[in-house]
C-alpha cells in the first residue's frame, strides 16, 4: 500500500532546541532510502506502508538514543486506490488552480 | 517499543457521513487485540510499535474495501524511555493536578 | 461557526512530565465556559470558532507563563453547514454502527 | 503572539480531487496577506495568532462556500517565548546540522 504522509517529531526533556533530533531523522530517512522533502513544520515522505512507519520507528530509536526520554509524534498519512499521486503532483495540481 | 497512539481517519469521496467507516476501524482494533479507547474525534491505541501501526494499516485496508478511494487519517504516537505509562495514567495524572 | 475540535499541548523545554501543564489548560477551559473532554492523548472542545481559538491562544498565555519556553500544539477543527452535532452524538453514531 | 503554523484542510463530501479547495485557500492566504509556504501535505504560515487562526476561519468559510458540507483540519502551531524564528531559519537550522 502506497501512502504519502507527513510528520513532525518532537523530542520532550531535552530542552528547547530540537533541530539536532530533526537533521538526525532526515539522515534516517536518507539513510534507509526514503524519498522525503523536509519544510518548515515537518517532513514529507513518500513509499510503501511498511517502509515509510519503519523509518520513522527508526527515528524514535535514534532519538531516543541520543537522549529524548519522550518523543511526541504527529504523523498525517494518507492512501488512495483510485490513482497513483507523488508529492510533487500535488503541489502541481493546487498550483495549476492558483494556489501556493 | 511500546506506543500510546491517537488517530482520526477520514474517508474521502464517500459523501459526509463517516461513523459507518469509523466503526469498521473500531472492529478491526477489537478483532486484532489492540487496547483503544472511542473519543469524539478519534481512537486512542496503546500496544507495541508494530501492532498498533499494523492495526492503522489495516483500518485503511478495510475502508478502501468500503469504497473509500481515499483516506486522509492523523495519527499521533508517543513514545517514551523514562518510564511505561498508560492511556489511564495519563488522564488520572492530569485529573490528580486540578485539570479535566 | 460551530466547530468541533481536539487539542494536544507539547510544552518544550520544562522536562518530560506534562500533566500540570495540561491541568492548568484544562483550567482555562472551565474558567472560560468552553465545554471540553480530556482523553488520554487531548481535549475534544466545542463552540464557536472565535471562543474555541481564544481558549486554545489563552492556554498558550498561560503555559508560557508557567516557564515553558516553547509550545508545539496539534489541533483538529471540523466545521459542518449539513447540520449540528455534537461531540456526544459523533460516538453515539459510530456506536450505533456497532464500533467503540 | 506570534506563531509558525502549518495546517491541512480536507473538504468532505465533494469527491477525491481536493486541489481546488486548497488552491482557494492559497488565495485567501494570499489576499489576507499572511505569509504561506504550500507543501505537498499542507500549508506553512507564520503571523501574529489572531491574523493566522482568522485566516483559516476564511478558508472554511470559502470552502463551505464553495459547496463543502463538511471540513475536516488539522493545524499545528507553535508559539515561543525564548526568541523569534521564522519558517525560514527553521530549515535552515536543521540543514545546518546535516539534515533536509
Amino acid at each position: 500500500m502506497r501512502v504519502i504522509a507527513d510528520f513532525t517529531v518532537v523530542p520532550i526533556g531535552v530542552g528547547v532546541s530540537l533541530s539536532k533530533y530533526v537533521a538526525a531523522c532526515e539522515r534516517v530517512l536518507t539513510e534507509l532510502g526514503v524519498a522525503h522533502t523536509l519544510h518548515a513544520n515537518g517532513t514529507g515522505v513518500e513509499g510503501e506502508w511498511e517502509e515509510v512507519f519503519a523509518a520513522i520507528r527508526r527515528c524514535h530509536e535514534v532519538v531516543h538514543g541520543m537522549g529524548a526520554p519522550r518523543i511526541s509524534t504527529t504523523i498525517k498519512v494518507s492512501t488512495r486506490t483510485d490513482r497513483e499521486q507523488s508529492m510533487a503532483e500535488k503541489v502541481e495540481s493546487v498550483r495549476g488552480k492558483g494556489g501556493g
